[in-house]
């Protein structure tokens, strides 16, 4: 799907760029690089090798069509990329090259590469994402709006309220993806069963040199078998991509015909439909909706690849093979589409306002029993109201109306009061500003 | 992950093909045509008009690039093919194209038309691949094997009834299959809200000659936001994919160094590791398990994308749109591993016999509780031998060396007999040749 | 989740029932009692002793806590049952008890039993369930509803139309469930590696006669480790949730503060919040979502459960012993919310015909364009119109209005006639009725 | 599943009781407790209403059937419980229950100390696990094992150097879990719409010092529709799950009869079979392994259940409600089966050694090549050693005389030195030594 043409607009293309075949080979060519330093430095292999392979380790030599033969032929992923890189560094150089690692070695650790580099393009989007929704929610942190619980009104809540919840979320997101940093970005050297036995007891000095080298982490016992950061990773991301998801589809809601609080961005040329010309869809939302679901969905796969028999299963870990770029570019597209969506987001306040009223007031219920509960308890103010809303409802009467021909709450409270929802958003603004603040302040 | 050079010779070329952008496009044009001539029959557009779009209709005139950059701009999927096809058709049939139709009309049953193909493939790599099977289970039919459960050698079987017992299986999804091809390759042209309201009254008919053009069937009511037919054929083709997992998964198994009952096909230039020159992995199955799996969770995403709300919700079916034509070249891609997988199985009775006697004999112990059930009872002779078994397991002593030491049981039942698992293969073979039968029989 | 206390009213209790512990040991007796039957009938056992089984094997005899105990002792699912089995029936019929079979064996047809009876109670709430739904389509065969499509406003429907596209979808449903019977509803007793080894010859006779007495299918060649047949049930179980699903989704909108168009049932008492008295919950809905996803979950699971190693595989086997009865739960039940939601329901058709005027005409600017569509070209029309409609749109301009203002418009087409969605619901009368006139038919 | 009396011995006592009924309300009752305590201290409600809530908010008093009953009428999970508490409390305190809060920050802070309180139990259970795996790790450092990938004999491990990877693995999860403690054991109370509404402003300093008071940490934005914090929990015990079915899965593998390398425990009345009386299970390793998938199930809906509509949507979060105590109790339960396995298991060290010579010596050709490297570079040593192996594979001659038979090897290497597996261990005992110390180091 993430090489569809049809679908290259959703992609950012920078993260396609990373996972691209030619960038692969880079990253495996890398850490053939990093390996051979890293062992030249221990005397492990000569210092010249290393040298040349540095020099000449560059993918753009390779050629794929003839990779991709020969990989249906050795019916191995990595080896006849090896011989073509073997001939690009020449007979002597090529005679220190892959010295003690097996393929997974060089697959996973470049994995990490491109995983890093991923992880910084979605972190980057993500900072410009709340720095603009940090400027919706202070601009709307009073803006009166129905809150809807179960899809019926509510409580009156801020609309920058809505928007500071989903600061705090994604926020936490970036907290997720911090911590997992040591865990995730990791170069695991150990051979074919783990022990460094190729290593010439150097095999720890080595991986801790090699993920020095590369700017990763050391992956500790480097059991080919454990593919947990893996796992861990993609559940954060599909962890992201639920709250996207989420953010998309409120948005969606609150452009539907009937509502009208708030719309995508239009421009003239773009298309609702093939045979209903007025349609104004909310195109990046269903973009982001469907591109969410498609990520998720790499969750348990990531999941089930942990589960490995032995020393190493490619079988299973094939899986993770597929669906970890695919669960990296789909998180950064999502961030990309999120921000074009609010770039261009239109917020009708007037709307939010007369859709209030469709409660008839009702909306104002709580507040009403929470002035009626000093006097009775909350518990009978609970039950009156409950009586005086149902009627209200049946015979579509506004609650100010159904609580004034109460004779036993009329004079007992001030009923007027409760008719203005904009005083009854309790704490939102502080909510938004604490919010905005701790979004502007990591920035900093 | 299908689009990967990497992985391109895992894939069925042909059903590739059948959903390359390209192929795709033709698709759309092919039932525009067909929408076309069922509405000149109808005298709802001109005769000429339906003649020039059928000449015309052609995918290899699309500009794809062009077609790419409009897409992005519109953000719409369709309409920018329309217009080329528009170009493509002229001015006088173009104002004719697409007349009644939305845009999920023309996707959904272009999905249709490649799902049948695909479909096609898939049977006819099945067929083969009984055929071989039966071929496999027949010459096999009383090879003795050790039957295993939970990992333990259970009964003795024949390699036969293993095979045979895939084929009921595989024969079964068949079933499915076909039982499956009247609600799942079919035409849906209701137009936007699934009313037909832009067929002036010809919908219905329309519809049904629309499916009688493509060799595909009435959909009925033309909802759109009706998907469960998509969710049906992926849900079948997980059902596949995990049985294929299964033959991977357990002929992997019989390959292993300690088993070596069965092997895959093995050439020279065919490599197991980059590290270790001696390695022979069960690499077609390491495939199909790896995309059985991947095949395997479009299920929930397919079952998902069921969930749309009012008449159409293309953020939903969005996720249909990308899962169905990666299961459908999973699925054929599938069997295709499978067939080379069985060309070049290389068989070794005389290991399955060798690993049989793993067991010291205790895999008969059932044989010998079912002579002496009819002098004591099922019940008791369950306790005798359940003693009598654990203490043999936990002195290594042969299953018949302990049953000679039982006054109780040596002379009560012919011991001997018991000890040649051959006899002891129940209706193995009965249960291969009918499988066998029943392959053969179908494929006339 | 399906045995919680605070969820009991979620759940059909004929159907809890069914899939008791009481009944499961008493389905489990009912097998052993058909197996001893038949193979008294072929001379293998005592035809009293199969008499006596039959008379004796019941579960309401079985000691419940010592049982569990026993199970937890002996780490064995079925054995303490047999134990206390073999007491209840005398030390004459214990001896020919189980004779040549497997616990699986006794299990899995147990289930299979469970499951015919939870399918027929399934059926019986469908059929209910669809009479119900045909009778609100029926009547709502031509009221005017706005046709919504990603959220917008498309083209008006019949709210007939939408609840017939949902019989469409359940009556498929019911085919689907016809079709898998035979597959499904079967008996395997095959013994412990599917050989039929201690059956004395008589194996497949004793298997289709088993299934004759208990009204269940012959199951075939007898592998353990083939379990399509639960995951094919409960991918269909699944199809079903998710229409459920969609249905409830559809339902909860409609009833949202904002639209209005349906309303669950009320009744004092009925309460929809501790804190706001107003409330009045989707609360029927929102059952059925919650079930349905937790029913669809178990898909991927059942899926899964098919790739067994070797003969029989445990470990995996357990998870469809855990979902499948869940499943089975959750699906009647749902079945029984949704019968409980619509004989509840509350239709507003006036809200409707309010709703729809919400996009100030737009929803008919397909019908204008067909109109213009002869006159100019469809594709000329399209691009029209999109401007009309965009700009329309922007100002907040009813579509007639606009229509009007232009020149190239006004007077090429009758553009009051427009001005009526009642004149545009297609053939959705037509479809309602063919869906309504279909399951009535069924239902004689 | 969790509450079946087939499966009681599957669970972990103290963990089902944390999520009993009983205790569920007695935390909702605790909950209460501590919002009046923390409203009296502030001033917000009566001292003694406060002090008389503390003291009589015993859930031991709730009439359960009558709670189950009021449940079903009211169609609410809440005010009938409300309505007991209130009634044990009495006229006076009743008045200040529930004061400002609404169901949902009740059962979420109340699943947040039942999760506190499992996620207690489990890491005393990891520790112990720990200790133990650490033990037989120590014991088999260097205890010579087939290395195994893909299923193939890849290099030779020690046994312990396969435990301390799961030493690894597990410690990684307990930082996982220490990682997530302050995200996901919280307390929101900010209403029905998360605005702290019915807080008179004391919002935000009643939630913290709930928190505070209930001994877990503040939530932030109290949005009800925020999920991210149960979808992490489940993610992580799901990761868990994988480990631990990895585990069970490669236990089980080496007790297969062909492998004989570990056997989980056995007592006298442990039945494997009701028909094949000497079947010896990995029983403890198949219930890790159906548990650990049905936990596993829970992670996508958990994420799933993070899409909520508005400010809350009770469809959505219902299934959190019914995943997070199946998932929290079976995480418990899988290390308390973790803890048996690895309490009774029997290990093999001579088996180990003697399989290890099923490859002929093949196992040791990566030494072979590594030897020859310097010689020729490792690129010619691997094609030269493919070619002497892949010959000996076929004649099934042993590595070291085929070895023997080459001139350009023999005499160039010395052979005789790569005989002997237990040299070509690497660095396996120091990993393990590593992972030895930071296990016991942790427990200190």
């Amino acid at each position: 799907m993430t090489n569809s043409l049809f679908k290259q607009h959703w992609h950012d293309a920078a993260v396609v760029d990373i996972w691209s075949e030619r960038a692969t080979i880079q990253c495996w060519f890398d850490v053939e690089a990093a390996l051979a330093k890293a062992q030249a430095e221990l005397g492990m292999i000569p210092t010249k090798a290393a040298a040349v392979i540095a020099e000449k380790a560059n993918a753009a030599e390779v050629d794929l069509e003839r990779l991709v033969q020969d990989i249906g032929f050795a019916l191995h992923p990595f080896v006849p990329a090896l011989r073509q890189l073997e001939e690009i560094c020449g007979e002597e150089a090529a005679a220190f090259l892959h010295w003690g690692a097996t393929t997974q070695n060089i697959f996973d650790t470049a994995t990490s590469l491109q995983l890093q580099r991923s992880d910084t393009l979605l972190r980057q989007r993500l900072e410009r994402l709340l720095a603009k929704l940090a400027e919706i929610a202070d601009a709307h942190r009073t803006t009166v709006q129905a809150g809807r619980t179960h899809g019926q009104h509510a409580l009156p809540i801020s609309f920058g309220l809505k928007i500071a919840a989903w600061i705090a979320e994604l926020r936490r997101h970036m907290d997720r993806l911090r911590a997992l940093e040591e865990r995730v970005f990791i170069v695991r050297m150990g051979g074919a069963a783990g022990t460094y036995a190729a290593m010439d007891g150097h095999g720890r000095a080595i991986q801790a040199r090699v993920a020095k080298l590369l700017g990763l982490h050391d992956g500790g016992l480097p059991m080919r078998s454990s593919a947990d950061h893996f796992a861990e990773y993609v559940c954060v991301l599909a962890q992201f991509a639920a709250t996207s998801e989420k953010i998309a589809q409120n948005i969606s809601f609150l452009q539907r015909t009937e509502i009208g609080e708030a719309f995508e961005g239009h421009h003239d040329g773009k298309i609702g439909s093939s045979t209903m010309p007025q349609k104004r869809n909310p195109a990046r939302g269903m973009i982001v909706i469907t591109m969410a679901r498609l990520l998720r969905l790499r969750a348990p796969a990531a999941l089930d690849a942990m589960v490995q028999m032995d020393e190493a299963d490619g079988a299973i870990s094939g899986v993770c093979e597929a669906v970890v770029p695919e669960a990296a570019i789909m998180a950064v597209s999502i961030a990309m589409q999120l921000e074009l969506l609010f770039a261009g987001l239109q917020i009708d306040a007037g709307a939010m306002r007369e859709n209030i009223d469709k409660s008839r007031g009702l909306i104002m219920t709580e507040a009403a029993m929470m002035r009626l509960a000093p006097k009775m308890g909350r518990d009978h103010a609970h039950r009156l109201l409950y009586d005086v809303a149902m009627a209200a409802f049946e015979q579509r009467q506004p609650l100010l109306d159904a609580l004034k021909s109460r004779h036993d709450i009329d004079g007992v409270i001030d009923i007027e009061a409760t008719g203005d929802p904009s005083t009854y958003l309790g704490e939102s603004a502080d909510c938004v500003d604490a919010e905005v603040h701790a979004t502007r302040t990591a920035a900093k």
